[in-house]
């Protein structure tokens, strides 16, 4: 089957907002195997949305549009449906009672001008949206599907997520289960080269993606029922595990679906009753502000110092001659910025992060030369980066990835060990 | 004149990248006056990019292409031009000794593939590419103007301003000259309140544009000569300035064009001859991490403590009795906290942060609720801020850029004093 997008928004065409719903939309159409040629953003004009809509219809078979939902004369997107399909909306009297009680539960009346998001047409099903006023539409017609959902990107992935996807599959006598391995410590192209031979499969499916913490390895299969598509991800998974384990065991799957790196860290932190602290120059403050964006962080983070002054460094228990003797960038000292972090903070686990943020060199090192050192009560580890003469900001995210990653290997090891 | 823009390539259909280029040319449009109706993304399908390509010639006059000009057989975007205006492509000499000097400036030979690079048609001209192997191409032909340009954002927004925007200006026999007024203390609807009678000007244009550690205002005028613009653009901008200005001389314009609040910061920091250091908690070293993007950061940062653990504070200075008496999300403790970071850390500018990042609340203060505190040799400031109950990253954001607007505001009105 072939899909079409289509994203419904003056501010888009003005450049005040970014579609993100597109990609969004993109990688999902693509795990339910579907066929994406063409995706467009246009203005709230009631002409120009029919007019793409029409050409979408001509040359896909599911059309999702996203925004235009609103209940302004601007919101075109359910006229335009209507214009497209022949079929005037009327008012449906659930939906109009639903929005009122959304209104009322907020202590306001509601505006008249919202009864059009209580509109339907008989080829339409209502999607509810209970983060918003704006219900989408599922639209059934000679063989073709239309869904419209809300702009709102939280309003949109939920409603996809548990309304439209659903539905969208039941057509095709389908249900789709994704499984997502967040890997970490390997690049996106060596994870792409460990999964080659996988990578061409049609289902189930399977995708790497690079985010910010993580490369994400998408892996979903498509079935008749739940049990039966579960059965199909389940070797694959399996498989795709063990592309990312190394021959001696080092594992790089820290996390399932949508956890982050940080929040791992925590669990592992918890489970084994350590509390961490750390002293980092270059990274600025950003690994402590990624660990700390980890609700519940405070059970387990005591604290961390930004040390930009070397002097300060000193100040907080770095012993001056090992940064006479070694230099501010090495490995010595950032083993001590650990060791001073877990006696200064009081804490079982320290992390101790040095190196070049550019875009100047620095004590003769070049720009993107980083050590890092994680010490626990079991031992402890060091890693030098290269990462190169990138861009500062880069640099430093570079770096807290580098960091986190050995912090999970070390914790990781350790749990391993015990168990 | 009405514009369209078509963004190229399979990866942005599989959702693996979001086309970030589409909203800077959208913003671009807007500036220069055009009319953008539509946005496409399409695949690297040779049939494909041509039916867009037609269908964008029929509704307007500009095109204006990103991606597809690598030199592999997926990248058609010259092919495709080439089929619609009906030329048929031929290398370009100078094109091709320029392309090899890229490579053997780099040590490498030049695969025999990377020709179709320099390919040219009678109406096209070559756009020169400092930051990669693909030039762009602008074709006048028939009343339209197709401007094609490399998908890498880098590359392609070096070429629109530097190459493509002042060529198509100059078709129409202008210069678009566009100045960018960066507000902070002011939310974006008061700040589009203040401007609303200017918003709806033609020549020059005014626009508001929510960023993340500010909002832009901005100013774009278009006359026959930069001088002509440049005059049109003055009194509007003074006028926008004014409108930035309380009746009681509070200024929010904190800098022009690119610059980052950090940087400005930094300036007045380096010329007040003052050092500055932070004690944060709730923002958990997002503070630091942003002072210290700006490059250059070590010769005015001394370095930051993040205190997530009470004790923490009080080991570094902040007098148990004070959090005893205030608690610990309070102004007297952020004051602490501020004067706390200047003896430890040897400063003469301290700041303190306090607050309640969630999900939970803590000391009976609700998620949100922030105090920060700014001393200086000549003075101190504070600040409790109401955030209301977001999404923890955001919350951590917020106060971060509560605590930036602080800062500057103090340095900003110390210099004034002084002045």
């Amino acid at each position: 089957m072939r899909a079409e997008i289509l994203s419904i928004g003056t501010e888009i065409l003005l450049g005040h907002i970014t579609d993100t719903n597109a990609p969004y939309l993109a990688r999902h159409l693509a795990e339910m195997g579907l066929d994406l040629f063409y995706v467009s953003q246009v203005g709230d004009n009631r002409g120009r949305v029919t007019e793409t809509l029409r050409r979408a219809w001509e040359r896909a078979e599911v059309i999702v549009t996203t925004g235009g939902l609103g209940p302004t004369e601007d919101d075109v997107t359910r006229e335009a449906i209507s214009d497209l399909i022949g079929e005037p909306p009327t008012v449906d009297a659930a939906n109009l009672e639903q929005l009122r009680a959304f209104f009322s539960q907020r202590g306001i009346a509601m505006p008249e001008r919202n009864v059009k998001q209580a509109w339907t047409t008989p080829s339409t099903t209502t999607l509810p949206n209970p983060r918003g006023t704006a219900p989408g539409w599922f639209v059934r017609r000679d063989g073709h599907v239309i869904i419209a959902m809300p702009g709102v990107p939280r309003e949109m992935e939920r409603m996809w997520e548990e309304e439209a996807m659903p539905r969208l599959m039941a057509v095709a006598g389908q249900t789709l289960v994704t499984r997502i391995l967040r890997v970490i410590g390997l690049g996106e192209s060596t994870v792409e080269e460990r999964v080659s031979d996988l990578i061409h499969m049609t289902n189930p499916t399977l995708a790497t993606y690079a985010k910010i913490d993580a490369v994400d390895l998408r892996i979903s299969a498509k079935a008749a029922t739940r049990a039966e598509a579960e059965a199909m991800l389940l070797p694959v998974e399996a498989l795709a595990r063990q592309r990312m384990t190394d021959p001696d065991g080092t594992n790089y799957v820290f996390g399932e679906d949508k956890i982050t790196l940080a929040a791992v860290i925590g669990q592992h932190l918890l489970r084994l009753h350590w509390q961490l602290a750390a002293l980092e120059s270059c990274t600025g403050g950003l690994f402590a502000s990624m660990l700390t964006d980890a609700p519940g962080s405070s059970a387990y983070f005591r604290g961390g110092v930004v040390t930009y002054a070397t002097d300060l460094k000193e100040a907080q228990g770095v012993p001056p001659e090992i940064i006479e003797r070694d230099g501010v960038i090495s490995d010595a000292t950032a083993l001590a910025m650990a060791q001073a972090a877990r006696d200064r903070l009081q804490a079982q686990v320290g992390v101790g992060i040095t190196g070049v943020a550019g875009p100047d060199t620095q004590d003769g090192k070049p720009v993107g030369e980083i050590h890092i050192a994680v010490i626990t009560p079991v031992g402890q580890r060091v890693l030098t980066a290269q990462i190169g003469n990138l861009e500062r900001g880069e640099v430093k995210r570079r770096a807290v990835r580098s960091a986190l990653t050995l912090l999970w290997q070390t914790l990781s090891t350790t749990m391993a060990a015990e168990a």
